[in-house]
């Protein structure tokens, strides 16, 4: 449900009174979709910071939170859930390298947690998102099927819900793909934002409710060039491709239209660079699970994206999982898929 | 409700790593009070815009939107209540001299509606609320009673509640009292801070959800002289008192502690400027409506603040209502309360 007003981009951009300095902000707020209130605020941080990660912004000035207590908790409740969903919220800001100095909470009927992300920056920390040119390579950093995966995991406790997928997944894996979703929905995309000034990014966006295909066909629209993206491959968490087909069209996952929490940024790079920056990002050295795959290509076009009749399904393998499975996907070239 | 993180300042003021400038925010969303959505748009933004104008800053260099459209309305009743809710907020924030250029829109039980104000700002243009020394006067900008003359308007359709303030009050008075509430909260702070800085203001709070009293303790614990506030006039939306007291200990408007929405400054200025101010403030040049009225004084103490035990009560004649009650009692001068 994220309604960004007047411009298309994940952050507002604002020239400022000031030498040259830009204003870039933006915020998100959302429900609980998770069971564990510290990987709930650290979700909830990571997604809001995102945005201005789309903009190869990698410092953050200051973060605002936006709380909600429901009013269907007991003090009990209230005591252990809000202060672990804030700790976990600030802990994700402190590894973003800013701090949370202000913020709001109200009392509703749902929990409701989110925040205000403001950096002010020099012309050359921020990446507009609009120079895509056909000839790019579109890499993306985060496995999708997170709500698939949230979502089946809930299932394990509804029996009719689970009988419709059973026979596809097995309990085990469902705890893998919902932590794994967990893992990469708290992860920031503060590397990849990085990375984007290395290699030179065109422009990107980062993959939230709209799916891979809504955020990728809303990038498309921004383009100053004519242009086009195709997108080849779906990295999808191991085995939630087929558990959004025995569910026929609730999440539309094959189809991209399945919606991503704290997804991963969908960037377009130059084909010379791309796959550079896919080997750059498993570097130990940025710290562990971070992956990006190129997954389609940028040509001609009216600025419009699709996903081709029979993508290939890349099953990323859980961490918690042996690997083996994922080396053999891990690696598609821009030459495989164009 | 609102819940400030770490500092006890209506704004969070954050150094940049850009040449002496200073990231000023705020963020406050609530629920709506009033009946007219767009001027409960109105006066959510003049209610964020307000915690800006208590540090003295009348510029805002971007706002973004907060807002939950409740699950509970038509699709009808969504397409006509949101756009003015929101066009409400926009006109409020051109009024401001700034614009709403981002935000997120979600669905909930129920309508929540706020915002986010940002500002860049140089040292000069913001006045840290710390510097209120003895001999200081307190300065409010708008009468107090706004949430007694929004209840007692919802009382009118409710018989066994209006029953309990009818002899006090008349229908007429309610619905006078309740006008002038809801054109005080849409009324922006901004003239206010901007005389702060004409006459030396040496710190400055703004009245919302913990009544006069709650925020001018808040803001004599920031003092970095060791004083005390005084509080000895309470200028009040006409009749508002009576029915307070008729009520009992409900709203504890006399007290202090009757919650305000998007209430008036509270200013701590020299003695000899605070006339000054409240005679400046109601020139025609900056438009109808203003006012202002020394409240009490700043003394020697430990950082407390009090009101006397018998206010004296400043009946404020709403603006539809003839003005002869408010004359004599709008200019109470510093030597009446000290």
């Amino acid at each position: 449900m994220k309604n960004k007003f007047g411009i298309g981009m994940d952050s507002c951009v604002i020239p400022l009174r000031h030498g040259g300095l830009s204003l870039v902000q933006t915020t998100d707020f959302f429900y609980p979709l998770v069971e564990d209130p510290y990987m709930m605020g650290r979700i909830a941080c990571a997604n809001v910071l995102s945005d201005l990660y789309a903009m190869g912004i990698t410092e953050c000035d200051n973060m605002l939170m936006l709380l909600s207590v429901s009013q269907k908790m007991s003090e009990q409740e209230r005591e252990i859930i809000m202060p672990l969903m804030i700790r976990g919220f600030r802990d994700a800001a402190e590894e973003g390298g800013t701090s949370v100095t202000g913020g709001q909470t109200v009392i509703n009927p749902w929990i409701i947690i989110g925040g205000v992300a403001t950096v002010v920056c020099q012309p050359n920390e921020f990446i507009m998102p609009h120079n895509a040119i056909p000839g790019d390579v579109l890499v993306l950093t985060k496995p999708l099927g997170t709500q698939v995966a949230v979502n089946a995991h809930q299932w394990l406790e509804i029996p009719e819900r689970w009988n419709k997928i059973k026979l596809v997944v097995s309990k085990e894996d469902v705890e893998l793909a919902y932590q794994e979703a967990m893992l990469n929905m708290a992860m920031l995309n503060r590397t990849a934002a990085a990375l984007m000034h290395t290699f030179n990014a065109h422009a990107a966006t980062d993959i939230t409710g709209f799916g891979i295909l809504g955020h990728a066909q809303n990038l498309a629209k921004e383009q100053r060039s004519e242009v086009s993206f195709v997108i080849h491959n779906l990295p999808i968490i191991a085995k939630m491709a087929a558990v959004s087909k025995a569910c026929g069209t609730v999440f539309g996952l094959l189809q991209g239209t399945s919606a991503e929490t704290s997804g991963g940024l969908l960037i377009c790079l130059p084909r010379e660079q791309a796959a550079r920056f896919c080997a750059e990002v498993k570097s130990p050295k940025y710290g562990e699970g971070h992956q990006a795959w190129i997954i389609g290509i940028v040509e001609k076009g009216n600025r419009t994206a699709r996903i081709i009749d029979k993508p290939r399904i890349i099953e990323v393998a859980p961490r918690g999982a042996t690997a083996s499975a994922q080396e053999n996907n891990s690696n598609a070239s821009p030459e495989s898929i164009s």
